[in-house]
Order: C-alpha cells, then sequence, then structure tokens
C-alpha cells in the first residue's frame, strides 16, 4: 500500500460509503477517473468486489472517511444519511477538516437543510445532490445530479461530480433545492408509473394486443419516460428487480408527508402510494416496480403475459 | 356548380359532419388533397368559412351525406354521434348505399361496436377512427388516427384516411379497438395532465424556480408528453384553451364508466377525475386543461405565475 500511497500523494482521496447497485458503479467511475477511492459497505462482500475491481476497501465509515477530500453516501434514506454523520460510529467528528460530504440519498428537503447545518457545523461542507439515472448511468458515470450547496461545496466535490454525473444540474447556493427537485420528479415518476400499470392491465382486461398497445402509446400524447421504460418488464413478464416497489413506498411516501405538512394536496400520489402499499402488502414489495400491473390484474382477472395468473380468491 | 360537377365526375365525395376545430382541418386536409369535400355545422358560420377556403357546404346531415361516398363525423361524443346516424333527421336511412361512415369521435368500445353494427345493418360499412393529435395536426393533415373496422371499411374510407392522418394505425377488423386505444390513451393523457399540474405547483408551494424545474423534469425519468406539452401553458399563465377541461370530465368519465362495468378498480383514473371536475366545477371548464394547476395553487396557496393568484376564502 505504501507505494500506492507515494504515488497518490495529490490525488484527490475519495470515500464511498454504501456499495449498492448505484454506490459501487459511482465508486467505480471514479476509480477510473483517477481519484483514490475508499469503499465501505455493511456487507463485507460488496468491500471486497470493490476491492477485486481496484478499489481500496475500509470496514466501518470512519476508516473509509478519515483520509478523504469527498464523502460520497450512496445509502438509501435520510435516517441511514444520518447515522453515518451522527449515529454511534458516525464521520462527522472524524472526518478531515474542511471536506466535502455529498449527499445522494432521496430526502425530504427540510432534513437535507438540517444535516447540511449540522456538518457545516463541524467545520466540514454539504453537497444536497440526490442522482437520477440507475445502476447502468452509475457504472458507466452517466448519472443526473440534482445538485445544491454552498460555491465552496461544489468546488470541491467538482472531480467526484465529474467523474460519475453526464449532468449536473445547479440548482441553488443551500441544501434543499437538490432534494427538493428530486421530490418533484420522484411525484411524477411514481405516478407515472402507476398510470402506466393501471393503464396497460385495462388494456389486457379488454383484450388489447399488448404489444401493439405499446407500440401506439408511445408514438402518442399518453407516453411518458416511465411507460416507455417499465412496460416492457409487463409485456415479458419479468419482475426482476431493477426499481423496487419498495423505493416508491419510500419516496411517495416523503412527497406524501411534505404535501402533508405543507398543506397541500397530492390526490394523485395518494391514489399511486396506496398501489405501492398494495403491491408491497402482497408480498412484490422488493420486485420491480412494474409489479404494479400484477396487482391491478389480480384485483380485475385481467391476464398479463407470461404470469401465473393467480387469483386472490 | 355544374361546371365543378362535370369536373369531378370521378372524383371521391366525403361530408364531414362538424366543423370545429378539429373538423374544419380535417375538411380542408381533404380538400387539398383533391376530394369533393361537403361540410355542414349546427353553426352557419362554421360552414360560410368552409365554403370561403373553396369547399361545398351543406344545412344540414342528410344533405351532406346524400352524395358522400365517405361520411367522417367530427363531433363531441357518442350521443351525437348517435343522433347524426339515427336521431329525427339521422342520415343512416339516406346516405349513399354501400358508403363508409368514419367515426371519430371518443367514445365507449362498447357503443362503437353498437353503432357499427347498426349501420351496417342499413347497408352502409362503419370504421371506428379516434383522432389525436390536435387542431394543428387536424389542419396540415397530420392526425393519427387509430382505427378498426372491415377490409371494405378501410378500403372505401383509405382516400380520406391519406389525407387526414400522417399515421393511421389499423387495430383490427371490427369496430370498438379503435376506441378501446384511444380510451387507453386518454387515461395516460388525462392522469399525465393532472400530474404535471400536481408537480408543477408542489414545486411552486415550495419556492422552486419553475422554468428550472421544467429544464430538469424534461430531462429526466419523469417526464411525459403531457408534462412536455402543458407546463408552459402554467409558466406563461395563460389558459387559453387547445383542450379544455370538459374534454377531460368527459374522457375519464368514460373510462372510469368502462372500468366500473368491468370492474376494474382505477384509482388514478378516479382520482384525476375529481381534479378536472372541480376545475370545471370553479368555472375553468371551458379553460386549457392546464387549469388543472391554478386548482391545486387555489387550494394550497400556492404562486403560479402571471395568474392574479386568488383565493378560496
Amino acid at each position: 500500500m505504501s507505494e500506492t500511497v507515494t504515488v497518490r500523494q495529490n490525488t484527490v482521496v475519495a470515500a464511498v460509503i454504501g456499495l449498492g447497485s448505484m454506490g459501487m458503479g459511482m465508486a467505480r467511475s471514479m476509480n477510473q477517473a483517477g481519484l483514490d477511492v475508499v469503499g465501505c459497505d455493511i456487507t463485507p462482500d460488496a468491500v471486497d468486489r470493490f476491492v477485486a475491481n481496484g478499489g481500496r476497501g475500509a470496514t466501518t465509515a470512519i476508516e473509509a472517511a478519515t483520509d478523504a477530500d469527498i464523502v460520497v453516501s450512496v445509502v438509501v434514506n435520510a435516517a441511514q444519511t444520518e447515522a453515518i454523520l451522527f449515529g454511534p460510529d458516525g464521520i462527522a467528528g472524524t472526518m478531515k477538516p474542511g471536506a466535502v460530504f455529498i449527499s445522494s440519498a432521496t430526502m425530504d428537503p427540510a432534513i437535507a437543510r438540517d444535516l447540511s447545518r449540522r456538518v457545516e457545523a463541524c467545520g466540514h461542507h454539504y453537497l444536497d445532490a440526490p442522482i437520477s439515472g440507475g445502476a447502468a448511468k452509475a457504472a458507466s458515470g452517466e448519472l443526473t445530479i440534482m445538485a445544491s450547496g454552498s460555491r465552496q461545496a461544489f468546488e470541491l466535490a467538482r472531480p467526484a461530480l465529474d467523474a460519475m454525473a453526464a449532468k449536473v444540474y445547479e440548482l441553488g447556493d443551500a441544501a434543499g433545492a437538490g432534494a427538493a427537485f428530486k421530490m418533484v420528479n420522484q411525484l411524477l415518476a411514481g405516478v407515472h408509473i402507476a398510470a402506466a400499470c393501471e393503464a396497460i392491465s385495462f388494456a389486457a382486461k379488454q383484450g388489447l394486443d399488448l404489444d401493439k398497445v405499446y407500440e401506439v402509446i408511445t408514438a402518442s400524447a399518453g407516453n411518458s419516460w416511465m411507460f416507455q421504460n417499465r412496460v416492457p418488464h409487463v409485456l415479458a413478464g419479468d419482475y426482476t428487480p431493477l426499481s423496487t416497489v419498495e423505493i416508491f413506498v419510500k419516496d411517495l411516501g416523503i412527497v406524501q408527508d411534505m404535501a402533508r405538512a405543507e398543506r397541500y394536496p397530492v390526490p394523485l400520489v395518494a391514489a399511486a402510494l396506496q398501489m405501492y402499499l398494495a403491491a408491497s402488502g402482497a408480498g412484490m414489495g422488493r420486485d420491480d416496480d412494474a409489479s404494479l400491473a400484477r396487482i391491478y390484474a389480480l384485483l380485475s382477472g385481467a391476464k398479463l403475459p407470461n404470469t401465473s395468473g393467480g387469483s386472490l380468491a
């Protein structure tokens, strides 16, 4: 290791906390861009795989972050992000002074503002930087990042952002804006997946040729990014999780909580969330989110391709 | 007129019943393609405008249809379509034997099947042919048509279809399929407009830069054809009707009625329909359908661009 350290003395050191399908791709993208990347994860196997691919591994977040100029947090939600920073083994007190913490989890903007304030109080910088694009784009370093934070946070984060993203939206000089833009996107994405499933199973219920429905709708005013992306899973009867039902149980839950606090009615989000809850409650929480189509089919007797059919009766 | 008749002896004669924003464009497109087009409308002024643009006028549907090889019905709904055919002054008994009736109104597929059966019993042909694309595409002869019907109905209708449409989807050999595909499209379109309005006013409630929201979302997974098309109306504060709230009160109402009859639950359609009803009930029924954003703003205090603001209190 000493040789590597010598060679990389002027190299930016980045820690990635969370080596799931997104974090692994982001860590490798930074590695390939020439950063010295240290990864850690609660699953030792994930760390081993990253090390086998040329990264450095660490067993704890504190160890990973100790020499890092940039810490990229790629965990599931606000609670895990807070635990990484301020939990019993949190890094807020042990990070290198003046380093930047890049937070990529989708969360309520109010929490992003609070975490930013507390991280800055410890002498570090905070970039509110939710990500979009999925595992494939993470692996190729072509994510979309919706970011906000101080000028200095952006400057310090730049080598990581350049390595991970095809597009970085700079959405404001304070934490919260990035999170808020992400929540607007998730509101639409979550409703559109549910609408796509409501529509394709409705077409199945009427006995229409579903491949033809896909062809016509994707060329018509009823199209959405999500209809185009998710309906092929239904047509193939393949619910292998590319993005799970539980993600939108979480994200539409955040939208609903935000909206309730702000006294803003969200009838479409509320209706869609019930369908994600139904899918999760029916045992499909870890399946692909296109599984909502199977719930509509179960509730109506519609026949979808390559599914066992199934019945609630 | 006699000279014209002589010149056009081998010309296909088409009647257009209903010269609204769609029908006028369709009639002119057929005229420009060399068909001999007779237009009629309950508004004499519309007929005068069509005649001033080189068409022929008629005062009643019976008069318009009497010599027509093709009758194109461009009215609002199933009830008007049935009245044209089988009402007190209906054309079903007076149409030229063997002519084709092209029905473009959005309607329940079961009604389309019933009308087709009754028209065929009178010795004519019926093409179930809902249209999509809006007034501009109608004027340029570039509509999308979702059609089903017998081979003979398609053959007879071909000169009209070629003149009116950029794309004709041939969706089956019997009436009903065209209507069903259109309803699937309307389900999605209606839900997506409501989702776009729910999202953009939610962004406004949080004080986000709405032009930036539009830029980010249209490049992200939250995008839809309708978000991209309708949100600019909200950003401009311009609710001049390009397509009215009442259209989706009607079309989501049809979807809900179909779904109820089939015992198919449509929670997203149900939620969206309530918002169209709220907009209509608040006096915006004849405004642009992006007016749903104004309802969300009224219900939450969100501030949208160039609106008087308004308050329910």
